[in-house]
């Protein structure tokens, strides 16, 4: 009875028209081409390779994309349980007119040419956006991105701002920021006026949000420009910085970044806790892990100084959960954002939308986004997300606390789509 | 079927009259006189606050408690989906006649009047104590309460002792226990005769538990009065203390409470993981957050010296359950104390007590206190709470172990009030 | 309806013959003889010890087994909440024909009588293996053992290390270590010649795996014999290392057994994250616990070193399990391994579970191992985790992803026996 009555919220659910708050689309190729082109997610591609599959038979140079989703296929019959592959079956029936449950040896190539038939017509994107629900979707732009070329209505700029904070002593982000601003900053002073340029550059193209990821050790801290200063001076020698001076920039540019988020009214998201580069010898994009030693008491300062700034909140690990539940039940500028990489699986969704749904305000849960790199995911993420979401609220609204179905589906619709538009200003 | 065999037990096991182990009742005004006594619950004010009311609406001075309700409930709108206001829905409900399954602009001028002519009865307290079905209460009393112008066998003193333990450095602190003793302590040894004295008259008012709320960063260790001195006598002179001898301080008077915990045969309640002030600019009691890196190998020490010390022990991040779990399962002298504040919600209640159930002796759990300001919040959160708890007994014991609903009944009852008078000696 | 579907798959899967690869068995002295040996088992005197029953009742010396057991019993009626005492209770069932549903002092004497007819027959071992369906258990080996006078065909070598790692300042260790390889080594180069010839003795009787359990302090790094020779050489000559030094040694004899597990081809069982003794007084292995605070960051460096091993992977506590999820989805030599000691209840069992089948290929899970001391506890404990892995089999994958029944068998028949075969090569 509770399996049918989540599968009917869910049916109800799937109808709302969504807004996708982060996503990394490229909005000058948002749709994929072949099967290779979503093939080659780095889910994918990391769990072949984890499953046993020579990293240099995935990422062959000059691979052609068929070939390539002819070697990825091999794997998937160790990957199938996975819900990234459940994925990947769902998005192939819902666009493709696939009709098995596994993608195999013996199916696959067939569904390639059919997929790559369907993303070769011309109206591809846009058939795709709207048979996925989805009207508009947030962008990660690269600080010195242009933002031209598309349209801004549908798709909307975000500033990632990970390489000033984290990646300044690269000669190569300082010419990217030179050349994107005309400034080449000598200093604190001269890289805040860079960095303000920045800000009214995405404001100027309807920027909606500024966000970064950030490893579990980071803890903001206000740091004057004087204190910034031989920090940056050292960076910009050349010299190699010490442990501290290089946490003192990273301090600097993000505190420098939520001040620039009140001055131009932007939330500003922090995706929290993780470590780059833990597998080296990992696939392409798939290399990246995490230590759950982490604690939103590192971010006490910065919630208590920018009381005007919304920080809508990602934490990668799931026992980072109860804190985040916590902190934006006391505070107001915090806000629950989805279920991050390593935490989007039903298992954690599940736990951790019951415990949002019963002690965060509604007005402050973000419930979902894609984190995809082509349109087709939204799809299958959404509808993962859909049936957990629809699942709590069946248990725990409908039949433990005897909501009526429309109140559980008025708050459905709130954290899949109404917090999008109020907490964005979309 | 499992939904139904849980509402028989959850029926049954509301038929037990209950001690409520720990509150923070005033026994001189037990019970609220209007609805502003309710929905001043931090709680209430945070949540509101935390869903965008300013804090100077909520706590302007002088504010007439109907209008301080009126604004409250503007914020219901935003908080409905919390369990907090399904606690306030369910006791007017209860208690004051209240028929609809919202609080709203419409209907609480009417709820207000009703309620306050309810609680203006003059047997008010006895009559919501008789239907929330609780005949005993453990207070939180202040170190130097005196103690009197109540009945200790309904309201059952407790000694807190956050305040010695830990703010001994403000005068203000140290003149209520000379004022309480008689004693104006000079270093380690008169202060450990003015704790005893704090003990001996805390017994003498059948005293059942010395208490306190502890930091994540806390480390109980044995200090030897002569190695206190000197930090003590530091604190005497006036004169900013080191962190080592705030610390030094903090656990010499806590190892001075466990031993006396001994002499008085009391068990000594630990509420681990709270740090104060997080968010300063918060509503009254709406400031503190946590931590979750924290181990109970901390008390490794603690729970070795005072073998004949119980303790029952609660964790503020629920990721703490297992270790609580483990701890109550090898060390006789630890206990499983309840659910408390942030981990005091149905999805975290339900995976704590499934752990809990299925690992730890049945004689060493209280299942539940209900940390309540006012009377009137017994009945809700024990209902939250039989509700969660019929639900692991219909599920991991009646279905999955096949249990009869007489021996879960029996287990339930145990944890509800059997272990409370056993553990307390009540 | 999802009740009866997991006690359909449950029966299913009861049918495959397993391989339980890891135990702590006696190939001489495989079963018990009497109901001593089965309640001796620390589960029980450690939660008797728990519930209240004194350590002195429990280990006096001397004590008939029969009257230990009468003890023993006496605590039950504390305990039979506890997953282990059901253990207990199924194993009675299953072997010797109990038919209660408590062991209680009316009934022990009873079964301890027919228990010991029963295990006093001469092809008991057989017998239970049979009725357990089991056919081969890995052993856990000290590293000095002979590994002769037993079917290793049945019984399979599994070299344990935790002596030579953590307790070679210890000269009984070095005793056992000069005995078993004929050389008392002076300094890292004749310390690794001497652990290469247990491999190869292990080696020459079929052994599987080399094993050990970590603290959660430990981070293993690569140590060159220069580096380790003046802390191994202080070790020699008695006087009391460092703790840097201890250090040095932990992690130079770490490094060089997972250099002769890519030598001998063997898979590397880590069992991350206990601590010994936390309670001294407590009952004979009733004295372990655990810090939570550990991350499997600490293992990135081994991870990365050591791409030709397989490290099959437990953890103490459960919130630890997402990060083994997302090493193992990421690293291809990192995969689960069952699920240990405070963790090997059915509720973290479930929520284990059902992330790692979600999320990890496939091939990469070792759905369990029964840890056991006697054979008797094989079924009950391999039982325990079929009931767990049928109903998360039925809910997430039958029910919410619609897969067979028989598609869901394949997969819980894969992490039972599939890849206990092709991880360990047996």
């Amino acid at each position: 009875m509770s399996e049918l009555l989540a599968q009917r919220l869910c049916g109800e659910l799937t109808k709302v028209v969504l807004i996708d708050p982060h996503t990394h689309i490229n909005p000058h190729s948002a749709a994929s081409k072949t099967l290779a082109d979503i093939m080659g997610y780095h889910y994918y591609t990391e769990l072949a390779h984890s499953a046993g599959m020579p990293k240099g038979r995935i990422e062959e140079p000059g691979l052609d994309p068929k070939v390539k989703v002819g070697r990825l296929v091999e794997s998937l019959v160790n990957l199938d349980n996975t819900i990234q592959v459940n994925w990947l079956v769902e998005l192939c029936r819902k666009f493709f007119g696939f009709t098995d449950d596994r993608i195999t040896l013996d199916n696959w190539e067939a569904l390639y040419d059919r997929a790559a038939a369907k993303m070769a017509e011309l109206d591809w994107e846009d058939q795709c956006l709207k048979q996925s629900g989805i009207e508009r979707v947030f962008l990660t732009n690269d600080f010195d991105d242009p933002l031209t070329g598309f349209n801004t209505e549908r798709y909307i700029p975000c500033l990632r701002t990970d390489d000033l904070v984290f990646h300044l002593a690269k000669p190569e982000v300082r010419a990217r920021l030179a050349k994107a601003t005309g400034i080449e900053f000598a200093g604190a002073a001269s890289l805040r006026r860079a960095v303000g340029m920045l800000f009214e550059h995405f404001a100027s193209k309807e920027v909606r949000a500024c966000a970064i990821s950030l490893p579990p050790s980071f803890s903001p801290q206000a740091v004057t420009a004087n204190d910034a200063d031989p920090a940056l001076k050292g960076l910009l020698s050349g010299r190699e910085l010490t442990c501290d001076e290089t946490v003192t920039v990273s301090r600097f540019v993000f505190w420098t970044l939520a001040e620039y988020c009140v001055e131009y009214k932007l939330p500003f998201d922090l995706m929290i806790g993780v470590n780059r580069r833990v597998y080296p010898d990992g696939v392409y994009q798939g290399q990246d892990l995490f230590d759950q030693r982490v604690s939103l008491i590192q971010y006490k300062d910065l919630f208590n100084a920018f009381p005007q700034v919304t920080f809508p909140i990602s934490v990668l690990a799931q026992i980072s959960n109860q804190e985040l539940v916590s902190y934006s039940w006391i505070f107001p500028n915090v806000v629950t954002n989805a279920h991050w990489w390593y935490s989007n699986i039903p298992p954690y969704i599940e736990l951790d939308t019951r415990a949002r749904l019963t002690a965060v305000p509604r007005n402050k849960q973000i419930g979902y986004y894609s984190d995809m790199y082509k349109l087709e995911f939204a799809w299958p993420k959404f509808s993962m997300y859909r049936e957990c979401l629809s699942r709590v609220l069946a248990q725990d609204f409908v039949i433990a606390r005897r909501w009526s179905e429309e109140q559980a589906l008025s708050l459905g619709r709130q954290v899949l789509r109404g917090n999008v538009e109020t907490i964005f200003g979309v």
